[in-house]
């Protein structure tokens, strides 16, 4: 293989499930090489022994998240809970440092609304406008040009990928639109719980805080973008008895005369440039599974009785976490947008 | 214990999952006697060798569906496949058996509708005005005189439960109704099927069948008894990776002004005096689990955004199916209507 | 139904999955009334509230553990996590309280023995000896007498009652005792727990404490009783990805000529009046299904090559917990055995 | 990147899982190319419409088995059914095409055993003493000068790798090893089961076919060629509620002296040349996901009490089946080793 500069890169708190996931597709980079995992109460622990699924990957201990173990990185991704990457974004910013945070840090624009629903005084305001929302379907070259990317969560990525070329062609009433969206139970961290143990989502469906899921006011805000007047979005989360995998059937209505031909045609051309937003053939029925440890959304679009329904399916970890995170820093640093982004889903 | 006569019944079809389920509850029934159990394909096996969740629970052999076998029997269950029942049904009735039908083949009421959805033609279409649609809850009095009861499907179950107050109130608008149903395998049958391997369906959430399940037209047919003009259902199945189950998300827009609280009221009224319909305060999430094994329906009810949401859940075996059918048999046979089916659901 | 006196009895430490599981065993018991259960955490909190699939069948409410709480009691189970149950049974049981321990507290004979592998000091070694190990198929006689009974761990339950039959007739060397067990997850309780999450034990299957599981010195506790020398016993324990069942492979050497079938005839004759070990026809395959929920344990007796293999599976809340309680509860308070216990298996 | 030559590989019977896995690992190696893909039963359609998780991998279509379809392949995998692979191997052996068998038609050694295990008529047997065993720990000078490759069974491999050291060294006892084994249910193949549906699988564990099993006296045969008398293996294995894995729990008794470090060391000496098979710490316990989708053996030794237990896990589907071939592939066209096998485990 010719010789290329390896671009070095940093994870702050690699201890998560989209920590080792980070891990493991960026394993598989052939550009990148990940200099620094931190992790507080981890530090000193081998990354290998934490995840064994990464022996013979990394030769990697878990440090502090200090300034000087980031020293040669050009780009750090902070894999932490949500108020976190607030308290050291500026910092690091100021030293060079370009930066990818899969929290909902910089998600936000309006930084009352941020507040509001995250329960906490945001300690960076001002960032939030240059953040650039790391969905590269709508946004490629604002990120290439990003030095503070906001990676969009999961349930989000999947919504907004749905409902985007509908809003765009004003097809559709923005007053009525409903997500009604299903995730594997990775999505809720690896952290202990009573209420992710398997034997209590085991077994078991759910819906969970209707509509007053802190995705909600980001998925509004990604699709008012499209629209004139604010979309009234009803959001319905619900919790699968699986690992991986997101899927949001949604629903909407037409405003005016159009089939479902024309409707396939217009995903079908909005995404056909794209690396990883695939459309099925109309009527098809995308399973999560489909795209599982894959960087892939998969869509359908189905019309029965006039109600517009979109199926739309990601991985939460990779399209909706890691697999994403990585393609933002991809167009950040001018590398090929695919690149280590192109292994198939793991089926069955 | 005091004597009593046990009524003496028969199931035709044994070999299935509703089949082992009215076996299991019926074993409970402290007035009930299984009489005789057929099986084309297993005659002269033991009950409890196909099933050894019933060792000591009964000493029956599966038998040929022979008139003769049903001697004794004053019900006979049909856990058959759709297309079979009505085959014997016309001369079982004339002996003055009475009947519930767990499949398909007397649900709808109108023979070409029925024709056109199941793919076959009916055999005996006189039949299908007299059979009773047997859900206790809005035909409690017709069950209890009726010679022929279609039991329920265990998505139309789920879906009636949850939009009934509404429609029978005059609430909501029925032009905009939205069913986003979730099922467990094993409403897809005991059957050797590629798409519900566990390698198939485990650790895997899809939609299926967009608006043209079956269960479909039975749904449209029960709810249109409360409106006016027909209503137009978008119904969407999906396929969840556990065995048991059914939860129903229900979106519907109000017609006119009225608050969360009195919708609550509203299910609470209409169900006070249901035995197996439970409503649970406003805004609760309930789970497919607390009702497993159990002849319950649980609801709740929420209201972001002006959208009527409706949570329902079942056990598909259950109250969507076998016990349902128990709850029908009770009620033809002038028992107590809760009479073996008091068992609380199995959680974890 | 004829009047008869109800038996009161509490239950400290509720909220885990024995003691939701003795509440829904107790449901259905017909003599006997749960007056009291209590839980230091979740004072005030309804019992219903917390464990949805009791509603409708307890208004209790989770009260503080004072012995006042207890007055009418006439049996007190302890579902507490160990080291709980040795502080209060002192003077509860001065007080006549019968009292039946689900933890570890007062199944091992020897306290040095019990204090190395708990880690703590036990409060009242001098109620060892009193202690009557609650397998009723060995110690039926004694529990019926008992005031204090220390009910069996699950994997002790599935491996004694597999082995038992064996070292009693002579015919196995226990020097080489092997017991390959596997578990639910819910054998590791209710409790915030990482490695219990669904998203790092679903999918998944690992071998754990291999001979270093409390369990195995109560195992050896037990087999040692049908030995002249002890036994010598690898025991290694499995976390299965599924929520309820234990299943144990036990291997041993003969040390005579014996066939297949005079085995057979040994097991069969063991246990021809015991109501809940089900030999089942040699060769058989049991699965833990076939016992979920259900207060049973199945045995299938197979040879290939010289070894006897075993195979022992029980339901590790009923069999290997609660039920074993409630059929420890029966024969202590002279109700017939089966009394409350007497529910097939949910399959599927 | 350079240009380099590729291979041209052929795979009959693409359309079970390790053909799927087969396509899967194939699409991320850089020297191999996929030509021909054939299914008799799929014959025209698209690779990437039966299986959507190589949508963008693959344009290829099924197509009939005829010689033909394989004249540009350089080796040829069978991917098919035990029985298909030696109806057609003769004939492409003569044509000069290299065969990787990945069913069980070429595994044994002696012609008598085979038929009776398989229960049909050899059509090849003179094929049965040139073929070679490709386990590459054991075989691997012998698989690169290869013409037809036999690829072990899944349980085989996990067994052998974990004994092979310990027989070698001559330290245990080969009349008392035990093999309690452990697998997904992908084990099954794709193909219409009862046994295998989620309904019944699911929420499940039991033992099968115990010391019946086909992979037995395949098992027997490895291990032999390392002791003087014939191993006397007891062998059980279990399903278990999860798509992909095997885990095996090895026991045997030393015949000399030897502490854990000895054996410790013994096993990493052993395996320090091996890319695919990683010899934990000892006292570990490794886990079939740390292997999800990769082709690694993972080991880990114990000895309590005198008994050696070997833990080893694999993924039944790639160092079980389809990356093992893929190993044995590289091996016998001269690439490296690891080519294409390099990616990390699954996790969660």
């Amino acid at each position: 293989m010719t010789k290329k500069t390896m671009i070095k890169v940093g994870i702050v708190g690699g201890t998560g499930y989209t920590g080792v996931e980070l891990l493991r597709l960026l394993a598989q980079h052939p550009q990148v090489q990940v200099q620094t995992v931190t992790s507080r109460t981890k530090v000193g622990t081998q990354v290998a022994d934490l995840f064994p699924n990464l022996r013979g990957h990394f030769d990697l201990t878990f440090t502090e998240p200090t300034p000087e173990n980031f020293t040669d990185c050009e780009l750090i991704f902070f894999a932490t809970p949500n108020g976190t990457a607030m308290q050291s974004v500026p910092s690091l910013l100021k030293t060079g440092k370009k930066i990818i945070d899969l929290s909902a840090d910089f998600r936000l624009k309006e930084v009352a609304i941020w507040e509001q629903w995250y329960g906490m005084e945001h300690t960076c305001p001002h960032l939030l406008e240059e953040a650039v929302y790391g969905l590269p379907e709508i946004n490629r070259a604002k990120i290439a040009k990003a030095r503070l990317v906001a990676n969009p969560g999961c349930y989000p990525t999947a919504v907004q990928l749905g409902f985007l070329p509908l809003l765009e062609a004003g097809i559709i009433d923005p007053q009525h639109l409903i997500a009604d969206a299903k995730s594997g139970v990775s999505g809720a961290g690896r952290k202990a719980n009573v209420a992710t143990l398997m034997a209590e989502a085991g077994e078991n469906f759910k819906a969970y805080n209707v509509s007053r899921h802190r995705h909600w006011p980001e998925i509004c805000q990604g699709l008012n973008a499209y629209t004139e007047k604010p979309v009234n979005l009803t959001f319905v989360p619900h919790l699968v008895p699986m690992i991986r995998g997101i899927e949001a059937t949604l629903y909407a209505n037409t405003m005016r005369n159009i089939n479902l031909e024309e409707i396939q045609t217009l995903f079908t051309q909005r995404y056909q440039n794209e690396p990883f937003v695939d459309v099925l053939p109309a009527q098809s029925h995308p399973e999560t599974r489909n795209v599982r440890g894959a960087n892939m959304c998969q869509l359908a679009i189905h019309r029965p009785h006039n109600t517009i329904v979109i199926l739309s399916v990601i991985d939460n970890l990779v399209k909706g976490a890691a697999g994403q995170a990585i393609q933002n820093m991809n167009i950040m640093c001018g590398l090929p947008e695919t690149s280590g982004l192109t292994g198939a889903a793991l089926l069955p």
